[in-house]
């Protein structure tokens, strides 16, 4: 009886974790091709600090929303209060200004090279996330795992090559060492989110996403005052925002909750492949949608990430 | 005492098998070195059907010349005596002419795909001889040696990418299908030759060799009749020749040698290793001897074949 129990709480945590990673994956493709899209539409003309001030305010809203609606049904408990203690809200402000600073720089890097590039340089994040995964949260990938690890940073890199890709080699060192910066940054923030919400497993997740998203709120105003304080002063907070912005914004929100949920219920790991599964999926839906053509290249990449994933799962059984 | 006597005799086998490999890596290496050479300096009017013909009798003279070395020092046995029965002799010839139609049909291929393109639909060669080698030599490959299969694939198609490689994927159907024939006949004369060779372990190698060489030379001999005629008739047999086509000829001669010895001490798996890592070597010391540049898909390429082989390995191990 007891091992029944066991195998049914295994089978229904297996399918929250599925869940939950189909629908990050889900929302990170619709996430690019609105992208796509509203580049596309020429209509990209807004503050994106605005926007990203607002993506926070949302998902700190919709936490509020899910926890008013716990509380009546649950009533107010321990793990589900909103208060906190210094101890552990202090760690909260943390990821959200390792954000801050990676975007900040993010507006350097392009100095010593050009968006493509960047695209292709930030593959470096798949590397970090996995490195600093097993560093800081202590975890053992497998030596199958590690392969597979290395084969999705390759297959994706592989998977966005295009005849202009090569100029990345020449980017001069400094543009290597801030890439390589802020993919640790970005995998450092990553983690330590996992780490945050994984110290308190029977903390309401949505007490967690709130205090997250409160000081994703605060370090993005201030990223309002740095960076686009005279553009929302002249030409007001939305100014260029269309139906498209809104959409972008609504998005961005349900992905950070997905992404959220996936620290939660699985890792970084998985956070990981799912966001790169994502980027393949955007590729075939932009076919169909925008007319793209695949390169020999995509295909290769495809295949390289789907053997990845093949042996991620298969390394996971032999551990 | 059995066992210490059954671990020298492993690591002697062991070593044998490294050393072929190495030659082989070497030989395959330094023969498409020899063919940039030739190309760069602009040789390449002989007839390609005189070369391959003297590639086969200078293979058959050096197994002759080993055989009468053995001979002198161990006598003639069972073993290394040349005379051959019906039933021994009789499969030698069937390597030779799948690899003759396999050429005859790289004349036709050009009608649908260039020579770049046909490069890069070569690398179906791996997986073919990898299902061959399976279905006729009966033998296992683990799903990670599968997995690393397809990934040798991938990354050494994506090592040769290059801004014209999408071209390849306009290739008609017939193009397709030409290709995998070409693939499968290749393949099957490979896992073919390693079948003739093990059938007989205590067999010398070397009247082997004799033997499928012999056939080499009749069916490369037809060769001439079929497509040079004219040119030898009216040219001469060694027309065009020079100092790169001789050498080229005398590592032709080498490293289809040293597949013998890979096949007899080996097998077809190490020898498609063997060649995809001499391509990738290949570009490297091109880069130093021709001052060519390697390129973002070189390097990714590269990544996923050394990932490749250590799945290889790895999944050896725990069959």
């Amino acid at each position: 009886m007891i091992a029944l129990g066991g195998s049914t709480v295994d089978r229904s945590k297996w399918k929250r974790k599925s869940i939950v990673t189909l629908a990050l994956t889900v929302l990170t493709s619709s996430q690019a091709i609105l992208i796509v899209w509203s580049k596309r539409a020429g209509k990209y003309e807004y503050s994106v600090t605005t926007a990203n001030f607002l993506v926070e305010a949302l998902k700190c809203a919709l936490s509020l929303a899910a926890l008013t609606r716990i509380w009546r049904n649950e009533g107010v408990t321990e793990d589900n209060r909103l208060s906190t203690s210094w101890d552990e809200v202090s760690v909260y402000p943390i990821p959200a200004a390792l954000y801050l600073i990676k975007n900040l720089l993010q507006y350097y890097i392009f100095a010593y090279v050009d968006a493509p590039g960047y695209q292709i340089l930030k593959n470096f994040n798949i590397i970090s996330t996995g490195v600093l995964y097993r560093i800081i949260l202590k975890k053992k990938l497998s030596e199958i795992q590690w392969a597979a690890f290395i084969l999705l940073c390759a297959g994706c890199t592989t998977a966005q090559l295009n005849s202009n890709s090569d100029r990345v080699l020449q980017t001069p060192f400094e543009g290597w060492l801030m890439a390589i910066i802020m993919a640790l940054l970005s995998g450092f923030a990553g983690v330590y989110t996992e780490a945050i919400i994984k110290k308190r497993p029977s903390r309401n997740i949505n007490v967690q996403n709130f205090w997250l998203y409160v000081f994703g709120m605060v370090f993005n105003a201030m990223a309002i005052l740095v960076q686009d304080f005279d553009a929302v002063m002249n030409k007001g907070f939305f100014h260029g925002y269309s139906l498209i912005t809104v959409l972008m914004i609504l998005n961005h929100a349900l992905s950070g909750l997905a992404v959220s949920m996936v620290m939660k219920y699985a890792d970084n790991i998985v956070k990981v492949y799912s966001t790169s599964v994502a980027m393949l999926l955007t590729a075939v839906v932009s076919v169909f949608l925008f007319g793209f053509h695949l390169s020999l290249a995509f295909f290769l990449g495809s295949t390289v990430v789907s053997i990845s994933v093949y042996l991620h799962s298969i390394g996971k059984l032999q551990r």
